[in-house]
Parts: C-alpha cells; sequence; structure tokens
C-alpha cells in the first residue's frame, strides 16, 4: 500500500478535480502490475495496474488508496473491472469519502466473491487528497493561506514593496504549492502593487503539471488589462458583486468575470467549490488574509518565515482586529522544516 | 572531555560572573576524580577534581573545559595545583579567552615538563559561556532579546493584556534563560503594564540559582514602590540618566540607582559590563526591544511563538522603523524546536 500511495503521489499536480489514487497489483508475492490516476478522462489507477500487468492477475491481491468507484463516469466502474480481471482480494486504504457513493464499490466487490479489506494506510491516503475528501464531505474545498512573512510577521514595507522576503528555495516551495491547488485567490490590491503571474511556472513537459484558476476578488473592477495576470495561461477569473455595464466593458482581455451575491469569503468558497475546486490558496494582501481568518474560512497555515527584521511600519500579515486575549484564535503547529535560510510552518486552527 | 563539559553545566547557573568549567582526571583508562566549578570564590574545577581523586594522580590525564588558570585570584592558580600534583598530560578545549592571560596556563604547565593538548572539542566548550568569552574578548556582555510571540508577530492586546500567549513549558524555559543570565532588563512601561517579578523561580535549593540583576530603564523615574519587582530577593536596580532631588526621593524601597549619561542600549550595555554581566537578558516591550535592535546591540534573538493569531490591533515585537527592504535587519536561525504547544527560534543577526 505504501508503493500505491507513492504511486498516487505522482499525480499530485495534475488528477484535480479527481482524487490522487494509485494501484498495485500482486501476484505470488512480486508485483505484477502497477498504476495511478493521472489525469480526468484518462484511466484510473486501478485500469492502468491493470492494463499494465505482466502476468496473470487471476487471484492476485490488489492495493488501492481510495475505494474503487461503482459507477459509470467519464470511464468505466473499476469495481467491476476488478471483478471481470478475476482478481482474489483487494485492500482499501479508504472508503470514497463522498457519502452518497461510499461503501458501493467495496459491496460490488464482496458480492463478487472478492474479500475486501479496509483501512491499511488509512491516514496516509487521506493525506493525498485532504481538498478532494473536504468537499466530498461538506460541499466545500479546503483554503489554505499562503504567507511569507519575516520574523518580526511582516509581510511587506509600508510602501508595498515586498520582493523578496523569503529565498529561492522557499519560493520553488510555493510553486509545488500553487501547483496542487485547484485555484488560487488573491486581491485587488495585490494585483495593482505587487503584478503577480500568479502561475506555476515549472520546467519540464506542460502535461506534468496544470494552471490553477487564478480569481481575483475585485470590487471595483478597476484592473489593468495589462496587468501580468492577464496574460498568463489558463484561467483568470474577476470576481465581483457589482456589475454596470461600465464595468463590464472594463474586463480585462483574457478573463472572465464571475458575478458573485458579496465578496464575503464563505461566497467565494461556494464560487470555488461549484469550479470542482478541492484545494484551494489563497495568496493575497492584509486584508484579503484578514477577511478569511476572521471568517473561519482557512483550514492550513502556510507560513513562510524569513530570516529578517522588517520593522514595525511594515505591513502586517492580515488586518484583523480583535480586542482581548480571548479572542485569539487558536491555532495547532502541524509541521515546521526549514527550507533554504527560512522555516515553514504549517497550522490548522485548533480542533480542526 | 564531552564528560568534563557535562560536568561544567552543572554551574550553568551558578558560576556567574565566573566561566563554567568542568574537569575530569583519568587514570590507566578509569575516571579517578571530577570537578566542577560551582561558585564564585569556591573552588575550580580542576581543583575539585584533584580534591575528589580517589587514588594517585601521578602521570594522569587531565581533561578541562577552558585554560587552567596562571593567576592568584580568589583562589590560588589552577595550573600550579595540576604541577603540584605530578599530572602526567593535560587535554585542554579552549584557551583563556581573556586576551591578558589567554596561553599562560598552558605555557606554565608545559614549562613544569606537562603535555598539554588544546581544542579538543572546543566549540562545545565555548557553547558552556558565551556571555564570558564575549565579554573577555570584547569588555561586552552578550545580549539576548526574549519575545513571546504569537504566529502574527504579536506581544500583547493594544489593551496591553499578554497574560499568557504561550504556555507553562515556554515560561518554564524562560525560567531556565533567566537563570543563566547575569542581568535581566526591562523598561518602565513593562513594569507598569505587566508588574513582572522578573525572578528565576525554581523549586528545590536556593544554592543551585542565583537572582539575575533586574535592571529597569526609566526615564522619569516614575516607578510605584509597590510593584512585584521591587519585592522580590536579588538586586533591583533602576537606570535613569536624570536626576534631581525629586527623583532621588521616588527611588522605590529595595532598589539601587545607577545614573547613566544616557538611556541608550550601548550605555546600558557598558554599565552591565562594569558589572560583570556575561550574559544579559531583554525582557522588555516593544519600545526597548526597538531600540536594542535598532542599536545593533542584540547578539541572540529568543522567540517563542505561540500557536494562536492576535490580530493586526495586537502590540508589535518591536517599534523600529524601516523604510525598504533593503534596510531589513537579516538573521540566521540557530535553532529551532518544539516546547510544548509553542516553538522556540532561535536567531543571530547574520555574520555573527
Amino acid at each position: 500500500m505504501a508503493r500505491a500511495i507513492r504511486l498516487a503521489e505522482q499525480g499530485l499536480f495534475t488528477t484535480d478535480p479527481n482524487p490522487r489514487v494509485g494501484c498495485v497489483i500482486v501476484q505470488n508475492g512480486a508485483i505484477v502490475g502497477e498504476g495511478w490516476h493521472k489525469v480526468a478522462g484518462c484511466g484510473h489507477a486501478e485500469v492502468n495496474a491493470l492494463n499494465a500487468a505482466s502476468e496473470s492477475v487471476q487471484g492476485a491481491d490488489v492495493y488501492v488508496t481510495l475505494e474503487p468507484c461503482s459507477h459509470f463516469g467519464r470511464t468505466p466502474p473499476c469495481a467491476k473491472a476488478l471483478i471481470d480481471a478475476g482478481v482474489g482480494r483487494v485492500f482499501v486504504a479508504m472508503q470514497d469519502p463522498n457519502p452518497l457513493v461510499s461503501g458501493r464499490g467495496i459491496t460490488m466487490l464482496r458480492e463478487a466473491g472478492i474479500a475486501v479489506e479496509v483501512g491499511l494506510l488509512e491516514a496516509e491516503a487521506g493525506n493525498l487528497n485532504p481538498g478532494f475528501i473536504k468537499r466530498m464531505q461538506t460541499g466545500r474545498p479546503l483554503v489554505r493561506l499562503k504567507v511569507a512573512v519575516s520574523v518580526d510577521g511582516r509581510t511587506a514595507m509600508a510602501s508595498g514593496e515586498s520582493q523578496w522576503i523569503t529565498g529561492s528555495d522557499a519560493r520553488a516551495d510555493v510553486q509545488r504549492l500553487r501547483a496542487r491547488s485547484s485555484a488560487i485567490v488573491t486581491g485587488s490590491g495585490t494585483v495593482k502593487t505587487d503584478n503577480p503571474a500568479l502561475t506555476v511556472r515549472f520546467g519540464g513537459s506542460p502535461e506534468d503539471f496544470r494552471q490553477p484558476i487564478r480569481v481575483i476578488l475585485s470590487s471595483r473592477l478597476d484592473l489593468s488589462s495589462d496587468a501580468a495576470i492577464f496574460q498568463q495561461p489558463g484561467r483568470t477569473v474577476v470576481a465581483t458583486s457589482k456589475l454596470s455595464e461600465q464595468f463590464a466593458s472594463a474586463l480585462p482581455d483574457g478573463s472572465e468575470l464571475a458575478l458573485l451575491p458579496n465578496l464575503e469569503p464563505d461566497t467565494v468558497i461556494q464560487w470555488l467549490a461549484g469550479q470542482q475546486c478541492n484545494e484551494v490558496l489563497v495568496e493575497s494582501g492584509p486584508l484579503v488574509a484578514g477577511s478569511f481568518i476572521k471568517a473561519g474560512c482557512v483550514d492550513e497555515y502556510w507560513l513562510y518565515m524569513a530570516p529578517k527584521l522588517l520593522g514595525s511600519d511594515a505591513r502586517p500579515m492580515h488586518v484583523m482586529g480583535l480586542q482581548t486575549m480571548a479572542e485569539a484564535i487558536p491555532l495547532k503547529l502541524q509541521d515546521v522544516r526549514a527550507i533554504g535560510d527560512d522555516i515553514r510552518l504549517i497550522y490548522r486552527p485548533e480542533g480542526a
């Protein structure tokens, strides 16, 4: 199963909106086939493993990181493929998180007389797809807030100058974080001040990653068509809540409009869920960051802390006023590691 | 030598203003005596080890973490004691950092025909006494700035409320940090707002630790005698730069006055050096912290980062204005570790 999880990880940047899944087929103690899901519409992990099998899989053991599907979607059901192939046993790391179909694939296998064991390396398999699982269970994506911050908790000078707080290794890590995200959310202020591309800039084949949807929250729709974000491959969406003819004509070339009831974090997240987004990355200035934090809409805080002091006039991590210690927002540290000269800290809300 | 360093560490909270030193005597491959320096005026490590020896030390190997002294101070020179005892070889981890006497003890030993090897575990031995070494080499103590801070870089609510940002484990670690310090520096604002005792509160025998000198920087000398800091064992010093008769009468009971030319960090540090302070801990509000940082007077930043957000209205880590990224103060991470639910980060200025 550990091997199946390693295989699934190869789809980290490509399977969206589908989950990352890996599958290993073992016959007489030797791996005879393995596969992983690469991209939506192409083969699922189980079918790829069956197709890759070098010898008969009759009576074989199958290790798969997620419950095989039971329904006809873009591809035939994997449970049926396993049954047709005559495999002997199936080890499933975790059930399908979608409550509507959870358990059906397992039932289909068992009804065909195949022994099924569920739960092997379940936590590790769940870590492959935190956003997909959350969306299936709650209808909402996983939201990460990424901040590049100094030791004194600042994200830019008062002038807006912020390039670069963190080092090249940390910025490369952010590229991987972007690449696994379905969408990146920012504010119009960041577009104007930093003029970011908000793209994944990997070397290598463009088949190896997608560009997340770039979403700009803009109440005034006063964005310049010249901004770098509108010159990039993939979708750029301008989300706004007020629309007049004047506004519509101001929509920059190469962008789409999302007209929302308001620009509250909750509303934006609902819209992203409708776009089948699993993992959403907020890369914004302190205003948007503060609104997401205050609304309780951040599932993970990713802090890249650079070894420097920017001073007390520099810009804060977020704009969010609290009055008493009792109001302080409690977090729980999930991970800390050195990345180049910086350190990366991952926190989740306490109790989450 | 590693054993000698472990022994020396037992003096971490007591040897001040002397260095922490350990000594092990080995005869025919077996430890026959060991000792460490506990408190100024009592025996040095080498003499304690000689006195503790269970059999003859004639021709023995001696491991000592610091060059044996060559001069008569409060105790006779240790080099002479080793010569008189007839030891065979002496392994010295590091030379005396005082340039006026460095190498003299080694020379005295060699002139008596004793083989001396210098440099074994030198870095580890140096870590025993960073403040003593700095003071001997530069005439100034090592200055640490300790800050309890939230993930968003805040040290108190706007109201001043700050108890408690960090958890009990981190606060216990601060007790150990205080206990190894010669002095604790704070500002009058902190005395008024937080009313801290700034004492070491260990259980166990009072012989096992000292109280660092508490130094309050007070330009107006407007402190209440009722403040907790004046009710504690050990010295409390009010440092000020302006004195009138009115001020002198306002000096709280149980405190001493230090009249300085000004309250600039440099001046305060010079005064602390004159008090034979090796390691100085700044535990202050953002104004004093900012003045020490801006003056380049912080040798180590000790950040205890609590897993919570205090919001953007909360107080900053320091008050120190910088305008451009080029002015940002570069640091280097020395250590990061989890302490309870908090993490402790130790930074030094880059290049230090």
